[in-house]
């Protein structure tokens, strides 16, 4: 079993190439070789038994990926994305490589004939948007309201063509948000959502920006590394006719997340969250559906986290 | 007004032009210049008043439309596409004119400026598909089993997105099935159901290929033009959230339309078609949406046939 990664050195791909080496095996087949890929070199910890060759390489540049793509991996993992805030002030930047370099993936796929790959894509909840029911579910329209979204929207639609016509073998997984995130606040509209949590639990103060009765759709770090593998043993008839679809997520309100706090670290955590609320963090996290039936996914196999506080806990047991 | 057409040779933009030089106005204002392209020179008759160029080029060539973009035509009707079974048949082909042409078209328009400028490109009921609940609405996803309803919808969200960040002032149309086509039978699926009406008409035999129970969504070329022609008034903030909709056509099924040819020219039209089932075409045709909610085109002002009959007559008043 050959795996190959772009975006290996990213948040999901570094957790991603951990769990694989952990586990030996993909899909009931040992794990011989693996080749990461991304924009500097992806660090990694050497194995016995698997050939690991990490690349430095853009993927939105013609021909990039063809050293990869003629040595045949049996499932490749296309994780390389330029996230939303950067691809809504770089239009010509998020086009490139969100869509263009997935189109090139395909393209090379195709050429190197390699209709029995397992092509795993990661999509995102901000391909939804626009004027939402209030519980989404596998029928309900991609209207995306930013360029990130779009690109991805587009790049489903492609991953779903090439497989139909069996060029290759596809799947696309759209991510809840991805909560709690280690590291330190950034500029994302989400960023509270780990802040919040994560800041309290390391002795630290955090700004709540939003109404406490704001809900999000979130899933693990682990959940979705989970997910990532279980996808590789989809088979392709069991995607029936169309090849993306959203992970299970659970639906949290923040009182809810902050009750978790309260119980897993007590009134001391609690009360290092301040309240201080942004119109224009809640204008954006309130657009975000939080509701979805998930009937595709669950069909499929695909677990979601018990409840908020097994998030909470997942994080400080990986933190210990 | 400057008015451009992409794929004015075409059957759509010949009934455009037509249209739009009897009118002589578009969305109250005189027109003064049309731009008409297709791969051949579009024909087209002078009329007094208007300035019309008519050019033989290729949308796909990189900076093909930029003598066009450059003059800042104020609407752009974007009709040019490879038709179904040829896109279906050549992927690079499809690819190249329903996509990659659409998006040059759009990053003309953002190098020339034209954040104004209408542009109104043709979709169809193609981007319908997968497992469909039994009436579709504006929120039902596009899940294409086709390549070109893959581009179509790829080209939607490109469209959307370009609009969103006020680029252009995007508008795509969904168009339902065309009945009666002039012409003779083609090798499309749904050409039966203009041979139907068309040859017994004309006095000649036809073949019926499907149960007569099967319902189809149709709409007359007259009212897919005066479509074209009233999407040029629609006022960008009433597109709101998103910038492509399904045409309200209307659901007939084969008996329906079997008994209008009977009421408008009698038993023996009738008896000029022949049943002989063809599973392949049933299987296809029987696949796509037939009924549709259609809420925000009906709001936005767009009209649906009358009835099967007015189709009917209105294809006999045309021939006459
Ligand atoms: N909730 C969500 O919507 C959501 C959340 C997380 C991730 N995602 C998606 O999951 C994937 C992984 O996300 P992540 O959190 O690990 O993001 P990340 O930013 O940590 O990782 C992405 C990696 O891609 C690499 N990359 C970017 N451009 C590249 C190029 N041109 N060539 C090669 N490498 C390039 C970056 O260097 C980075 O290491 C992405 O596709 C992302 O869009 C979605
Ligand atoms: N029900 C439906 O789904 C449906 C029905 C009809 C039309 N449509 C859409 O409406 C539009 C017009 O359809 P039509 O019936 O008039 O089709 P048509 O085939 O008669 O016209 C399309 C025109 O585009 C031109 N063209 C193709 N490639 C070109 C290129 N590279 N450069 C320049 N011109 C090019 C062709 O020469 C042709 O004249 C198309 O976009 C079509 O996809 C959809």
């Amino acid at each position: 079993m050959h795996i190959a990664i772009t975006g290996a050195a990213g948040f999901l791909g570094q957790r991603l190439v951990a769990q694989l080496l952990d586990r030996g095996e993909l899909d009931g087949d040992a794990i011989r070789r693996l080749t990461l890929v991304d924009q500097a070199e992806p660090p990694v910890v050497a194995k016995e038994g698997v050939e690991i060759r990490s690349l430095a390489l853009d993927i939105s540049t013609p021909g990039a990926l063809d050293p990869v793509l003629e040595a045949g991996p049996d499932v490749i993992y296309h994780l390389a994305a330029v996230v939303s805030s950067a691809a809504e002030a770089d239009l010509d930047l998020g086009m490139r490589v969100n869509f263009d370099a997935t189109r090139a993936l395909l393209e090379g796929c195709r050429a190197h004939g390699l209709s029995r790959t397992r092509l795993i894509m990661a999509s995102s909840v901000a391909a939804y948007g626009g004027e939402l029911p209030a519980v989404l579910d596998d029928m309900t329209a991609l209207h995306p309201q930013n360029s990130y979204g779009a690109q991805k929207a587009m790049s489903e639609l492609l991953v779903n063509d090439y497989s139909r016509r069996g060029l290759v073998d596809g799947l696309v997984l759209r991510l809840p948000t991805i909560v709690i995130r280690p590291g330190r606040p950034n500029a994302a509209a989400s960023s509270f959502a780990s802040s919040i949590l994560r800041e309290p639990l390391n002795g630290e103060e955090a700004i709540c920006p939003v109404p406490t009765d704001l809900e999000l759709f979130v899933m693990s770090p682990g959940r979705v590394v989970d997910a990532l593998i279980h996808g590789a043993g989809v088979s392709g008839e069991a995607l029936r006719t169309f090849r993306a679809f959203m992970l299970p997520g659970i639906t949290v309100s923040v009182a809810e997340m902050l009750e978790a706090l309260r119980e897993v670290a007590g009134d001391e955590a609690l009360a290092r969250v301040r309240h201080e609320p942004d119109p224009r963090i809640e204008a954006i996290v309130g657009s975000w559906p939080a509701r979805f039936t998930n009937e595709r996914a669950r069909q499929l196999g695909f677990k979601n986290d018990k409840d908020f506080r097994e998030i909470v806990e997942a994080f400080l047991g990986e933190r210990a």
